[in-house]
This record gives C-alpha cells, sequence and structure tokens, in this order.
C-alpha cells in the first residue's frame, strides 16, 4: 500500500506563487540554485512540519525546475512524501550511514544532488545564518567550480507579506491562544502547582478550539511570584498563592504558523506599581496600534510605544515586537526605533509589550496583529487587562 | 526585593568537577578561554534551562577562574542569575540594542568580555559547530592576535558519563516517560482525535509521577495508521479506527534530563507482518542488551541487534541509538556497527529500535538505558511488547 498524501494544508499554486517570488530573486541575483535549510523556510515553501532538522536537510530550489528537490534523511523522506506538495519523486532520502558519521554526512548527500544536477560550475545559493563554517567550507571545497553565495535571510523577508490563506491559520492559532489563556485563568488558583497549570493549559492549546486543533506545542513560558522578573522560563517546581503575580507567554500552532499571546494574572490585588505599569503599557500598545498602517515604518511602531510608556514613568528596553509567522520569530523586521521597515498589508508582527525592569518588576502583555490596508487587525479577542484571579 | 536563587538542582560541588574535567581538556589544549555556546552544554555547566538561546549567549570558561562568567541578553540574566549556581556577579547582561542589530549582537559582547578580560593574545576555544561562519569570522577579525580554536563536541563527550546525581534524575524522567505511555495506552480509542489523546498524554508528561513533575516538554511523536511509516510528525488531524496502529516517541524531562521511550499501540489485532517485526526487534533488543557491559563498544551493541533482527528476516538501516542526557540526543555515541565508543558504567543511550522499512510497515520500540558496573539498567518498567487496545 501506498501511503497516501497528507491533506494539503495550501493548494499548490499557493506554493508555486512562493517559489516564483524566491526564483525571482535569486534570478536577480545570478543564482541558479538555492539550498534552503532554515525549517520554517522549508515548511513556508513545501507545507513541510516534520521534526527532522536536527540533523541535515536542504530544500533545492532550481531557477530551471518548477518543483523543487527535497534531500533528507532516508528515515525522515515518507514524512515528507506525505506533507510536501511536491511529486514523491522530488523527494530524495540519504542513507542512514550518513548519521553519526564524521567523514561523510547528509550535507554531503546535498552536495552531491547539486553536483549531479548540473550545477557543478554554477551560482548556488546557501542560507549561511543556518550552516557551520564547516559546512559552508564543505560546500566550497567539494563544489569548487561553483560560486557559493550567501542567500541570507532572504526567503523570510519574502514570508513577511502574508497571503489571505496564511491568515486565515493566522487567526485560528490565535484563537487557539485565546482557549489556552482563558484556561489558564480557569486554572490558576492558590496552591496548584505551576506544573499541573502548565499542564491544562499546554493540553488547551493542542486540543485547540472551534473543531480547529493545535497542530503543535509552541514555546511556552510561564514565570509567577518570585520570577516574574524572567522572561524565558517553562514553569517551576513551585505553587501559587495568594499575591502571586503570574505571566504567560503562550501561542496557538495551525500547521505551523504561530500567533503569540500573553497577559499577567494576579492572585488578588495587584501592587500600585505594576498596576500603573499596566496602565502605561497598555496605553503605549493603544498608541502602537494608532500608527500602525501601510507606509508607516516598524520605527513609528516602537516610537509611539515608547514615548506613552515614558509618559507613565517607565521604560521597555527591548524591541517591542517583531515580525511573526512560521515557527514564531522571523528574523527580519522589528518594532525598534529606527527600524526602517515600512509596513505593507498582511504583514504579521507580534506586539510584546513583555517588559522585565528588575528583580522586582516583570509584567507581559501582547498582540500578534496584521497590517490592514488601512490600519491594524489584533487576533486575539481578550481583553488588555491584568487577569485577576 | 532581591529575587532568590531557584532551589539548585545540584550542589555547586557537581558543576565544579565538571567544570574541572572541561578544564583539564583546555589545559591540555592549551586554551584559556572557553566560550560555550550549545544550550544542553551551558545547562551541565550551570544548571540553566531557560529558553534564551535563540538570540547570542555565551558560557565564559576561563582556566584561571573556578566559576565561568555567562554573557546573556539582558532580558535573560534575571533567569540566569536565578538558575545558575555561579555567583550573580558573573552573569552579564548585554544590552538589548544588539538584538535584531545587523551592525553589531550580542557575539560583539561575549567578545568584548573576551578582550576585556585579558583573553586579547589568548588561545580562545569555541565550539565551532555551532557557529555560523560569520559568527565565527568575527571572533577571527575582532581578536585577531588570539588564536580562535574548535573545541568541537568535547564538553559534550565529558557529559557521556553521568554521576549517580544525574542518572537519579534520569530514572525520574523515565518514570515519567512511561506515565506518559500508560496514558496514551488509557486515552487511544477509536474516533478519538490524534490531537485529544496528544493532549492528554502531553499533560500527563509535564504532571509528571511520583511528586515528581515533568519540567518541560519535549519533542513528541505520533505516527498513527497510514503515517506509520513517518519517524518525527507531531500529530495529524486526524482520528484512530479500528485496526490502527499507533508509534509513539515521547520523553520525560527533569530539569533538562531527558529519558526517550516508543512503544507501538494497535486497536485490536495487530498484523501477522507487524508482529513478526515484533518479535524479532523484541529479540534484537534482548540480544543488544545482553552485550551491553563495560568494555564492549558502541559497535558491539549494534551488531548483536542487526544480526539478531536478521534471523527474522527484517533489517533496519538507521543506527540502534545514540547518547542521551540533557536535551535529548548527545552527538556523540552511537549503536551504529562500527562505533568504537568503549562502554563506561554511568553512560547512557536510548536503544532506539524505530524501523522505518516501507510505506506500510513502520515500528517503534526504544528503552532508555544505562551501563551498569556489570551489565546494564534500563530505566522503563514497561513491558517490552505492542499495546493491543
Amino acid at each position: 500500500m501506498t501511503m497516501p498524501k497528507a491533506l494539503q494544508v495550501f493548494p499548490s499554486s499557493e506554493y508555486l506563487r512562493r517559489l516564483a517570488a524566491v526564483k525571482a530573486e535569486m534570478e536577480r541575483r545570478d543564482i541558479s540554485a538555492l539550498v534552503v535549510v532554515s525549517p520554517a523556510n522549508i515548511a513556508y515553501l513545501t507545507g513541510y512540519t516534520a521534526k527532522s532538522g536536527y540533523v541535515p536537510q536542504g530544500l533545492i530550489v532550481a531557477l530551471n525546475d518548477e518543483e523543487p528537490t527535497f534531500i533528507t534523511r532516508r528515515m525522515d523522506a515518507p514524512a515528507a512524501v506525505h506533507q510536501m506538495f511536491i511529486d514523491r519523486s522530488r523527494v530524495v532520502g540519504y542513507p542512514e550511514a550518513l548519521i553519526a558519521n564524521p567523514d561523510k554526512d547528509g550535507w554531503d548527500a546535498i552536495i552531491d544532488n547539486l553536483l549531479d544536477a548540473g550545477f557543478a560550475k554554477a551560482n548556488i545559493g546557501v542560507e549561511e545564518q543556518s550552516l557551520s563554517s564547516k559546512t559552508l567550507e564543505k560546500f566550497r571545497s567539494r563544489a569548487p567550480a561553483a560560486k557559493i553565495l550567501d542567500f541570507g535571510n532572504t526567503v523570510c523577508w519574502i514570508r513577511g507579506v502574508k497571503s489571505d490563506l496564511e491568515i486565515a491559520l493566522m487567526r485560528e492559532a490565535a484563537a487557539i491562544a485565546d482557549a489556552g489563556m482563558l484556561r489558564a485563568r480557569e486554572v490558576i488558583r492558590p496552591d496548584v502547582s505551576e506544573a499541573d497549570a502548565a499542564a491544562e493549559i499546554i493540553a488547551q492549546l493542542i486540543r485547540g478550539t472551534d473543531g480547529k486543533q493545535g497542530t503543535d506545542v509552541a514555546s511556552f513560558t510561564l514565570c509567577a511570584s518570585p520570577r516574574t522578573s524572567t522572561a524565558h522560563i517553562s514553569w517551576a517546581d513551585d505553587h501559587f498563592r495568594h499575591g502571586s503575580q503570574i505571566n504567560i507567554e503562550l501561542a496557538g500552532v495551525r500547521h505551523g504558523y504561530t500567533s503569540a499571546l500573553m497577559r499577567t494574572f494576579s492572585i488578588g490585588k495587584p501592587s500600585d506599581t505594576l498596576r500603573r505599569l499596566h496602565e502605561g503599557e497598555a496605553a503605549g500598545l493603544e498608541a502602537a496600534l494608532a500608527v500602525v498602517k501601510p507606509g508607516a515604518t516598524c520605527g513609528d511602531v516602537a516610537t509611539a510605544f515608547n514615548e506613552t510608556l515614558g509618559k507613565f514613568g517607565f521604560e521597555k528596553q527591548s524591541r517591542c515586537g517583531y515580525a511573526i509567522g512560521i515557527d514564531w520569530t522571523e528574523p527580519t523586521a522589528s518594532f525598534k526605533v529606527g527600524d526602517p521597515t515600512i509596513l505593507k498589508p498582511n504583514m504579521t508582527f507580534h506586539l510584546m509589550l513583555g517588559n522585565w525592569i528588575d528583580e522586582d518588576l516583570g509584567y507581559a502583555i501582547s498582540e500578534t496583529l496584521r497590517v490592514t490596508d488601512a490600519g491594524v487587525e489584533t487576533f486575539s479577542a481578550l481583553p488588555r487587562e491584568i487577569f485577576q484571579l
């Protein structure tokens, strides 16, 4: 029996459109073949979300081929055949002997494929930031007549403007994030352990909502008193108490697409300082949203937030957000003073206003948003408040 | 108020012992300062498990300093102060302006620290495999009088032999993995969705067992009919049916330490082919375990498994296992024919007998084990059978 293809998340035309954008950039740079290695970029161009990126794998996009070729470990080829929109003949499993082999690894299989496909003297693009220096050197030494060129974060930048189909998935992911945060509001109580609460919240993020399941577990942070100054701790071996503050950052995931959300909880009345900080952040959030529209820059958004927060006597040192999409952060545009990126319709950002001021004061609020034709759409339906329990 | 230190998972003496082993290797190679960047290696040397490794961070181990220095993003410094055994003065938060900054990033902060600490003309070790070529070039160009030397996977190799304290955590993690697998046996039923089952299983892995919570969610794969030939899919948008086969790979986690476990489930009677494959794999598993003892090689274990499985008419192409510990796989020894690594007491492995033979036949069974003074200890208490539901 042949394994059936998975129900495709997007029609082939959507992937071919994305590939066309990548190829246009390849053409502009006179690159004949591109080796895409970032798992999020591979997902973007093919629909593949299996977790095989801990060993070498590469999607070869050739200027003259309609569909790309995926070179992956033999063990992972069936998942690629199943999930990717490309023809099964374009999934090449390399031998398991290349795993944990100091002499020859999966990169050799990728280079072999390039050489066999006639790119020995071509300009070959690679995502240098995702390759170790030894791997890059292997490309150079095994294809000495080729020119190995850095394609950098180009595919990530192309991902920046979403299609309406992608936006639909991000809205579904945001509804899941909301459901998770509402579950947090139900289960966080004095004497409940942080792990038990996390179990309930994460289970909700997997079950999903409105008939749409979560398709993966994204990074999850729960930083409760006395750890509210920390940003990236999963949860601690501790329980909640009267007076506890809890900062949560979570996300819903739909086929790789991630919508993130942060909120702050307080068991009992929040302190005056926390309330003042919340007021400043919430006002800053509104000020930032008021600036989001096509033509404004990412820097403008950050400036609007910072100036408003400053009026409340607080400062946020970290950037106010970043582009978001497949696998959470896109390493491209940031809501950061001076970031010149010009906003376009269907760019999506995590307006991330988590603020860790000192060891006694940390606070979390955020919105995942889309730039619309005229302004902004925030995906979450939750109120922008400290959830008092 | 100053944030309290977390309850330390290990006494300082344990971390100093680990650091002494690293320093001995530094001394042997005439390296004065080592920049550790692998998150698992940083966890090993300090106790830090927060999820901040998506931006530059480095633990500087200096031959002449008892405690290392951690250079991390300002936002993540409190978590490091909280979790790491080192004095808080040794956690250095670099400015948020270095995030999403094309001109200067966290690596510059790490290099600045090395230069300020007097290593401008020293031999400096780095983990090249964890650095992009541009970052490595930055080390070379900003410290031109220093010699930048590759420390490779040396710290990973030192991690290979566990202390009894580490083994205790891995046993706890294994008990959690067992609880998760037993929860799978309870919840997998016809018409239940894969996501709902995953939610229950993962919630159990977080809640833990015997009063020990799971401290993190490790990678989780659930590959059910018709996807049993895939190895690394989280779960699909599908439900179980009479006749479904389900291959699960999961892990319990205690403070980074990971014990993995695979089992195969069948709703109704397994097919004859699957039963024959199971018999071969289970016999191979016993044969492999019989070989594990100090002095045997990793290759010997693989050979024993392969020869036994072959008698049943099957072959497994992928390696039969790998070293396991913090963050799952250690990139060092493998149960692979010809691997010369000599087994020593308290080495731990995931004897991973997942076997994806063709699109119609995949099967999963595994044990996480410890080499003992005389043989082997497997951590799981579960039977080695196909769980028929």
